[in-house]
Parts: C-alpha cells; sequence; structure tokens
C-alpha cells in the first residue's frame, strides 16, 4: 500500500517537520472510536495511513499541505481521535496529520477564546476559568481528551447544549481559518455564516489552524442523578427542567432501567436496579431552586447529589457527564460488547409521544431508551442514543428505517461519510468551498459522497463505499 | 387624614430613625409613574401618606415595624417608585417605607449578587462587573433608577429576559429576607419555592431587607436597530432571532411605525417613518453572528448600529433598553399624552397569529403594536405593550376583554390591586403568608384583595375599589 505514494519525496521535502512511519504507531493514530458501530468496525479495522505529520505550527501545515499537494498524497487531519465514525480515519491511506502538537491557547476575551486546533477542551478551561471565570460553552463527554479542532470539525454538541443549543447555531463558534489544500495553501478566516463551510466538514475541504470559540460563565457544576420509577415521568421532569430559564444547567439527560445500575459501575450502589435515572448538572447558585422545582414532582427520588457527599464517597467517582452522551453507550459496551446505539432527533413538540411509540414498537430488550435534552431552535427537545442489541446489520438499518418512518430522523452513528451521517443529501456550501480549497480532492478522501460520486441516490437504500475502500478490499 | 393615625406617638418611639413629615416630600414620595394610565390617574393622584421613615438598616426597619404595629399605623414600603401601578402608593395614608438608604452590595460570589433592597440595579452591576465580569440578569427600562427591591416587589421581567426568562422563574432570585409586621417582627430566610411567598406582592405581606439575586456573565453589549418595510417580516425575525440559543442577546423587540420615528426622538435621523422597528442588544463577541443571521431574513435594514458610529454620533443617545418595555410607552406619552397602553401575552406557539388578528381588529390608529420578545416556559414568545389611542375608560376596558376573548391574557397596567393585574384569582401562597407576617394588614393596604375581601368575584366584570379609598373619596 506504502507503493501508492512517494513518501520518501515528502519526507525529503519536509526536512524540519515531525513525521512518524512506525507502522503501530501511524496505525494507532488512523483509528478512533469507529468500533462502537459493529458495521464500520467490520469495514475501517483495516484502514491506516501510511506516515503520521505532527505539525509545530500553522507555517509547518501549509508546508506539509503543499508537498502533499505536489506529490499527490492525501491528507487526513485529526485531533484526539475520539470521534465514533471514522471521520479521521484515511480510507485512501497517505497523511495522517496529527495536529495535537498545535495546542496553544492564543487569547481569551470576555465571551471568547482563541484556540489552536489540537487544544484539549478541559485544559482551554483551566486557563479560562482562572483567567476570567470563564469556560467552554459545549463539550462532547470526551472532554477529558477531545481537542477543540475535532469537536467543531465533526461534533455537533454536547453538554451545555441544554443551555446554547448545538454547535451549528449562530453564535457558538466565532470565526475559524483554515489552510487550503493548493499549489500555494493559503489561510483563510471564517467568520458568520461561513463557518458552515468548514465546521462539522471532517477536514474534508480545509485544515482548521485556529478556532475562535464563544465561551459562557465558569461555575462550579454539582452532580445530581435524579430516580424515577416511570420512564415517562423522568422524560417529563427532565423536559420541564431544561425549560426552566432561570436555572443554569449544563447536562440534563435520562437513561433507563436498568442500564444506570447495570453499567454506571462506579455510581451503582446508589442506583436501585429498577430506577430510571436524569442526569444533571447543575450550578451552584442554581442548587436550591433546582431542588425546590424537583420536589414539585411526585416520585422524583434525588439517590446521588454530590454535594450531599463526603470528599471520601465520592473519591473514584467519574464526573456526570462522563455517563451521558456517547459515554453512556461506552459504560455500555464495556458491560454487553453487543450493545451498539442510534442518534435519534425527537423533534419539538412531539418528543414524548415519539419516544413512547418507538419505544413501545421495539420493547426494553432490543432498544433501551437514552434521551440527551437540548435546547434546538429556541425550545427543548431530546436527542435519543438508544442502547440497541446487536443482531445483523439488516436489523439495524431496519431499525433506523423505522425510526425514520415513524418520524424521528436518524444521525447514522454506522457510516463514515459525511451525508450518510447527516441530511442524506448533499451539502452544497460545503462542496463549493471543497472545489476552490481541494480541487484535487486529497483532504480525508471518501468522506464526502457529493464530491466522489455527485449523482448519488441517497433514497436508493443503499450504503455508499468508497471507491477507495472497495479497491483496498478487492486487493486484500 | 393625619389624625387617622398617632404620628406624634410614632416619632416619640423612633428616636434614631429618620422620619420626614413635610407634606410636599411626603406627597412625591408617596407617588410611582401611576399616572401611565388614566384610570389611576384619576383614582391614586390624592393618595398620600402621612410621614416617610428612612431606615439605614434592618434593625430600624424592624423598629418602625414594631412601633407601627402597636400603633395601628399602615406602612407602605418603596425602592424608588418607578412602578407603574401604584404599588407602591400607601392608599390609606400612614408610613411610607422609603428603603432607598439600604442600598450597600453585600456579597458578590460566581453567579450571585446580595444587596440590600434600596441598592439602584445600575450601580450594583457597576461593582459587579469591575469584581467579576458579572451583571444583573435581567432589569427594567428603569435599569438606572430603579431598585433591587422594588424590582423583585413588583417587576416582572424586562431586558435581559429574552435570554433568562421572568424574575418569576426558578434560579432568577435565589434568596429574600423579610422582616414581619408582627408585634414583635420576625426576620425570616425565604429560598426555593418559598421566594413566591413575598415576590411580585409589592410589600403587603413583608419587608424585603436583602435581595439574592442570580448574575449572568458581563458583556459590552451593542445596540442596534433593525427595520423593516412589513411589520409581521419584523415579528418573525424578532422571533427567529431570539430562538437563535446559541446567540447573546439581551433585548429583542419590535416596535410599529411610525411610533419609532414619531417618538423615539433622539434616534429619529436614523428612522424611517414607515419602518417598523426591532430594538437588538447582542454581546460583542456575538455581533458577527447576529449580523450573519440578520442577512438571511429579506428586506432586514440595519439603520442604527452603534458600533459603527463615531463617538460624537452617539452623544446623547440613551441605550436602546431605554427606547423599550415601559420607556416606549414613556416616549410615546410623553409625544402624545391621549397615549395609554395595555400589558398582553401572547402565548406560544399561536403569538403570530394572535398579533395579527387582534391589531388587524383594532386597527392601527387605535391600537399599535409593540411586542417585546421573552423566554417563557422554554420557549420563546413575546408580551405585547401596545400603545393605545385613550378614548374612555370603558372603551379601555372593551379593548382588554376583546383581547382575552380572543386568547391574549391582559395584566391590567390600570388596576393598583395585586390581583387583577395579574391571575384574576387569589394568590393562596401569598395570602396565607400575610396571615402570617401581617396578621393585622398593617402592610400596603389596599393591594390585596383577597385579603380585604376574601370572597370578591374576579369575573363579575366590576373593577375593586379599597374601602378605604371610598371613605377617602366619600370624605373629599
Amino acid at each position: 500500500m506504502t507503493a501508492r505514494y512517494d513518501i520518501d519525496g515528502l519526507k525529503a521535502r519536509l526536512p524540519g517537520v515531525r513525521i512518524e512511519d512506525n507502522p503501530a504507531l501511524v496505525r494507532q493514530k488512523s483509528r478512533d472510536f469507529f468500533w462502537y458501530s459493529p458495521r464500520l468496525k467490520r469495514e475501517l479495522d483495516g484502514v491506516t495511513g501510511d506516515v503520521v505529520a505532527v505539525p509545530a505550527s500553522e507555517a509547518e501545515v501549509i508546508e506539509i499541505l503543499k508537498a502533499a499537494y505536489a506529490l499527490g498524497i492525501p491528507v487526513t487531519p485529526r485531533g484526539t481521535g475520539t470521534g465514533n465514525y471514522g471521520q479521521a480515519m484515511p480510507l485512501s491511506g497517505g497523511i495522517v496529520l496529527d495536529l495535537s502538537r498545535m495546542n496553544a491557547v492564543k487569547e481569551i476575551t470576555p465571551g471568547k477564546v482563541v484556540a489552536e486546533p489540537g487544544a484539549i477542551l478541559a485544559k482551554i478551561d483551566r486557563q479560562t476559568r482562572p483567567h476570567s471565570g470563564q469556560e467552554i460553552r459545549m463539550h462532547p463527554s470526551t472532554y477529558a481528551t477531545a481537542s477543540i479542532g475535532g469537536f467543531v470539525a465533526g461534533g455537533s454538541g454536547g453538554v451545555g447544549s441544554i443551555r446554547w443549543g448545538g454547535l451549528r447555531d449562530a453564535g457558538n463558534v466565532i470565526s475559524l481559518k483554515v489552510v487550503t489544500m493548493e499549489e500555494s495553501p493559503r489561510v483563510l478566516t471564517l467568520a458568520g455564516d461561513d463557518i458552515h463551510k468548514v465546521s462539522h466538514a471532517y477536514g474534508t475541504n480545509g485544515i482548521i489552524t485556529e478556532v475562535a470559540m464563544a465561551l459562557g460563565p465558569a461555575y462550579d457544576w454539582i452532580d445530581l442523578l435524579v430516580g424515577f420509577a416511570d420512564f415517562g415521568a423522568a422524560a417529563a421532569y427532565a423536559n420541564a427542567l431544561g425549560e426552566q430559564d432561570g436555572l443554569l444547567l449544563k447536562e440534563v439527560a435520562v437513561v433507563a432501567a436498568p442500564v444506570p445500575h447495570d453499567t454506571f459501575l462506579r455510581h451503582q450502589r446508589f442506583l436501585p436496579r429498577d430506577r430510571h435515572v436524569v442526569i444533571v448538572m447543575v450550578a451552584t447558585h442554581a442548587l436550591d431552586a433546582m431542588l425546590a422545582f424537583t420536589g414539585r414532582f411526585r416520585g422524583a427520588e434525588i439517590p446521588f447529589r454530590q454535594d450531599a457527599l463526603a470528599p471520601e464517597d465520592l473519591r473514584g467517582l467519574p464526573p456526570v457527564y462522563e455517563l451521558a452522551w456517547n459515554h453512556t453507550t461506552l459504560r455500555a459496551l464495556r458491560a454487553d460488547p453487543a450493545i451498539t446505539y442510534l442518534q435519534v432527533l425527537y423533534p419539538f413538540p412531539d418528543q414524548f409521544a415519539l419516544v413512547e411509540r418507538l419505544h413501545a414498537r421495539f420493547g426494553a430488550d432490543e432498544v433501551k431508551a437514552h434521551l440527551e435534552f437540548v435546547r434546538f431552535d429556541g425550545k427543548i427537545t431530546c436527542f435519543g442514543l438508544p442502547l440497541v442489541r446487536f443482531t445483523t446489520e439488516d436489523r439495524l438499518e431496519e431499525i433506523m428505517r423505522i425510526h425514520e418512518d415513524m418520524g424521528a430522523p436518524i444521525f447514522n452513528p454506522h457510516r463514515y461519510t459525511l451525508e450518510e451521517g447527516g441530511m442524506k443529501q448533499t451539502d452544497a456550501v460545503q462542496l463549493a468551498f471543497k472545489r476552490e480549497a481541494d480541487p484535487r480532492g486529497l483532504l480525508n478522501p471518501g468522506k464526502m459522497i457529493a464530491w466522489d460520486d455527485p449523482d448519488y441516490d441517497y433514497a436508493s437504500g443503499k450504503t455508499y463505499l468508497f471507491p477507495g475502500l472497495a479497491a483496498r478490499d478487492a486487493a486484500a
């Protein structure tokens, strides 16, 4: 496979740049959490790059892209590889562009941080908090390890979205600097609606070298788990809690019994097996109001309150955001390797009816409910990351089709392309920008169907298979 | 009238307390902005207290209440008198309790300020901003002059409610200290749902001596006026802007043409007479995103942008929040003394249809639209403070009845009682607390119908007339 590209020529052109070619290391840096999906696990397990380039600066990024462009070598950018859809995996081999060394926090002002793409989210907050009592508005459950560039390039929201909405929402990402993949790479600054050209584009049409992101006020967040005997009551409470505009919350999720007891192992002693659990993070100064509000709900119990426990009882417990979003999936997977998951939107205002109908349709053995409440277009509703007992890929497809038929859009986490994981249609803005910024199609090949196959029929019911992967499979 | 109460005895019992009895001063301190309403102007113009007591501390409040209780003298608390419904006017005379000297900011912590009731909102922010980059989450348009105690006792929300909801929402007021009106006054701290016992109760059931309120992050807010030729387009834009969860806004209002041009005199040169105007305050770091979002709306013009003007062009211009809420009314009233107003809720999700139907019903000559967008139970909707060309009290009543019949609840600003200005029913929690905290009924008499006339029929279509006022009118 390495024979495909002139790697020696690449190295010769980049004498000052750190290039790794140890195959074990390259393979490790060519992977993400794609194995959450049994299908992606089958499809992508053999994917690896040829080398890893580790730039220390934007100037080195430019050098690398210039050399790669000249030699026709694909470049797939990567933060820390915490994604779940193979978005940072080099389907055509070539260069894995590891941006982890570019991790400086460059500027902190009221409401805004400017950072290099490799900066880890939690580490950014460790600077913004003491600087001016500010923090990143939202983060994935991989807060401790995910980079800001990877989050913008492949994420959608997470912890904090109950207050601020998602990354796609105006005002959350303020501006991006991107380097183009051309003979003479350009550095562009994108702000306003231009951000959408490269946000959530998996690095297919530009390499993000700087992110300016909105900050919110930083507080001490208190973790709580609220228990209910009835799932519908738990969901109604979570939604109503989210609708309290004056209550500063950072996370509201519902996980159906018995998942919390069975898989939140370090919190297990707090959680009766028959209790559906609402995961809540609330600011210290909002705790009284949150408890008063909770007291209005019949049947609400609070089996876990971080502020009411002694330090020795808290020792070893993960923060509750590491029970939420895809950490819920991770914990369930660890407890039972046959588990996989979906990503569902239950649109406002029918979220409860939809959740109820869908879960009644499948039964709690095959699909277990996990709801993440968010602000979405100005209203509270929920995404679902239901846990699915995997049997066959066909059945998984069928479960997703039934969701869509019943009115709940699926963001398919069992696909590596932007389109199949998203809106099942061409993103004309991203495609147009790729034509401009990556004319040879060398950035993260295979992830944007619209580039490789402009006539692809998303309604065909088939799965897109990137020719590069097909060729590899044929050669294997 | 002074003969009713033993004022000399009161003074004798309070040798260390500042008591004012100059009739002109007492009359001045017995008034608020009740004259916005032609009806309240007629009913309340003669109201005055007997003396003004100006305590310097909670200990002096206790002394005053103890003495007043012993002598049977009513006590009506007052901040700076910026209310509009006579809420701080002493219908039975007696003591006006002027809390303006109790204006200390006692504590600032992340997300919270603790202040005495007389602290002016803008002055609080002048301490919280340099202290830790924080500010009061919401304020009335009388930010520069209103006190925090008066806001909590008589307000409902305002500038900032587009992000944080209203004062009634859990988490916005954190706790209150109140002194009871008993033989031996007690000092109680109310938190959680107990706050509702005395918030928005006009001081009828306890004297607030300390307010703990939530703070939000402080930013430099940029004032903008966005113009539209079409009113419906302006309202749709305002609502959609408010629904942008990631955009930090502090104010979104719509004022129908030609009111902005005709009454926002110092901004007049920016405002064509035929333009409906959306009043916006946006944080500096959200400006780009706000402008990009605005660019998606056909027909949106930005005739006024604070950040695009030179200092000499800004000189003398009031902040745009002083064009909004009841400052809109004030400016319209100044331009035309025949103008009065209503307070309307257009409930989600029918706000646009309701606004359109109501304004079509009355015509733009009699009722001019003024919409204030807010978060309300987790959704964006709008209140209305429409400007009404006043003809007769009967017609004003009819206009309000038509609103209610068409599905838009009225918070009647032409009544001085809590119930008639609010939900037209007894607030059992506030009534029960009054029984406990003011057993002789000496606090702000005449404002809580449920106390004076437990059997009052709110559906009668009549206006409640406080017996104390009726007696005064008979004697006059």
